[in-house]
């Protein structure tokens, strides 16, 4: 039986469980005429953003930016300094930060963009993400992304799987970097949107931003939008969070070979170790229940031996 | 210059001004170092389905696959035989059937899924367009296509266009056989859609089809969906009715060279000559502004010499 797996490194993965059972798996599902077989169209795996292909301590990326543009519009509106959420984001507040939410958080971010038109935002974020730096790591944000997570998303590439980016950070965020980043198309990435309004004059036809939020990407709402997107059962998945719990649970549920995954941190040496104290996004249900579910943890202290890309 | 186009046959349509469009845009497109030249990953194409990919006189082919579906129901429930709106379905009232309307079609094809797992709405949709026939045509649905259309998608993807179905009708009906009549993936379909629950017990997860509507996809709601599920303007698009205005005007007011397309229906001999007095989707202010908008008409009778495929 030919295979048609292409090999590749995952040089930055340590030998060990969670190794052997991707490598396992991609020589399973590309195996032809072999019992596992999975025909090119079906190979679609599904990756969180925070925490599982980049870093989101101490706060998501996204959070970070909001922080600069929320300065950029105390520049032009010196009130907001005393307005809240508006002084809390400016004074780099973690612990009020966190009380508002992963969603309100979001709903901030869309709020500061609104009465903008579609194309407007790329070029902020991409101009933001060009030059911005972690405060804690002194890395580039485009930095912060994970080596072991980019070996792994070029042997799916290599071995002929679509890889999505299913994100509650804001879509098209992620959109101005997956390409440049993960090698991800935009249409690739699934994330939490705002409303947009349809305008029309003369020769002129776009898209508005609406401050109002369309979709929560999280939770259930992960799946939800696989099948909206995508309208196929992913058959690899990779989280974090309680958040990425129902598309683990939902992936490793079809049938057929299916491999779910779920990103311990546990190493406060080269990154932090956190779990379930993390309030924006708390890893609890998920790693006391991975067992139960078939889910592999992979352990960032035991299963990697980088974390970062070296830069140059 | 080198062109990277790759040629082919467009041979169902007739020599005229809509086809030189077409095939003086794909070559602009893909000429490298040229003005007009577009990035592979930009080449966007979005499409319309019923009246623009296949036939949707005199109903939409969900419609009777609607109709087929609640023959079935009403042999389990006869009381729906005597109740609106089924009754007017069995008794194929078209007159009754318009008066509902586009969107009220559409919400009776989810209601009678709903409580339907994910999975198990393809396999009957499948096992329907299979052997389902047309009733005045009277040949397979499948074979309802438009010869000219299939080339055109085959032109595009032999160079390096992606082109998606944006569809008022429902987009896992049109999952079904995207495909294999068409050869676009599953991914690559928007189209209106029902809600959906996420739900898991042990071992088991998995989504279930809900009556309640999510997005009817016709009109403003185009270029939305496009900017969802896409995330780029698209530079070539194609429809027959004013619900596609919007994305008609949408495509064409882009920056660099768009090409938007319009198929009128006038050919009462091969197909049915028909635009604003089909109330289900009339055909109206996008034939009066195509000029002003930039829109290029395409006439059935004019510039196409076949309309169906050759059936075997």
């Amino acid at each position: 039986m030919a295979s048609t797996r292409k090999r590749n490194s995952l040089a930055s993965w340590n030998d060990g469980a969670a190794k052997s059972q991707i490598l396992d798996f991609v020589a399973r599902v590309t195996q032809q005429n072999g019992p596992d077989f999975v025909p090119l169209a079906e190979r679609i795996a599904v990756f969180d953003n925070d925490g599982t292909l980049w870093c989101e301590q101490p706060l998501f990326v996204q959070a970070f930016f909001l922080i600069d543009r929320a300065r950029e519009l105390a520049g032009k509106d010196p009130t907001l300094k005393e307005r809240q959420p508006f002084k809390a984001l400016l004074d780099q507040d973690l612990k009020t930060l966190m009380g508002f939410g992963k969603q309100a958080l979001l709903e901030l971010v869309f709020t500061t963009h609104s009465g903008m038109r579609e194309e407007e935002f790329d070029p902020i974020a991409r101009g933001w993400l060009a030059k911005a730096k972690h405060p804690k790591l002194g890395r580039l944000f485009r930095e912060c992304t994970y080596q072991p997570q980019l070996e792994l998303l070029n042997l799916l590439r290599l071995n002929g799987f679509k890889s999505y980016i299913v994100s509650g950070g804001g879509i098209d965020f992620i959109r101005a970097c997956s390409e440049e980043f993960y090698g991800i198309p935009r249409e690739q990435v699934i994330g939490s949107s705002n409303k947009l309004r349809f305008e029309a004059s003369g020769g002129r036809a776009g898209l508005m931003k609406l401050g109002e939020l369309n979709s929560f990407d999280d939770r259930e709402a992960k799946p939800q939008n696989i099948a909206l997107h995508v309208g196929r059962r992913p058959i690899l998945a990779f989280g974090n969070s309680d958040g990425d719990l129902p598309m683990l649970r939902y992936t490793r549920s079809g049938k057929g070979p299916r491999l779910a995954l779920l990103l311990h941190h546990d190493d406060a040496e080269r990154e932090v170790a956190y779990d379930r104290e993390f309030r924006l996004s708390p890893l609890n249900e998920a790693l006391e229940k991975a067992d139960a579910h078939g889910i592999t943890v992979v352990s960032m202290k035991r299963d990697w031996n980088v974390v970062f890309p070296t830069v140059s």
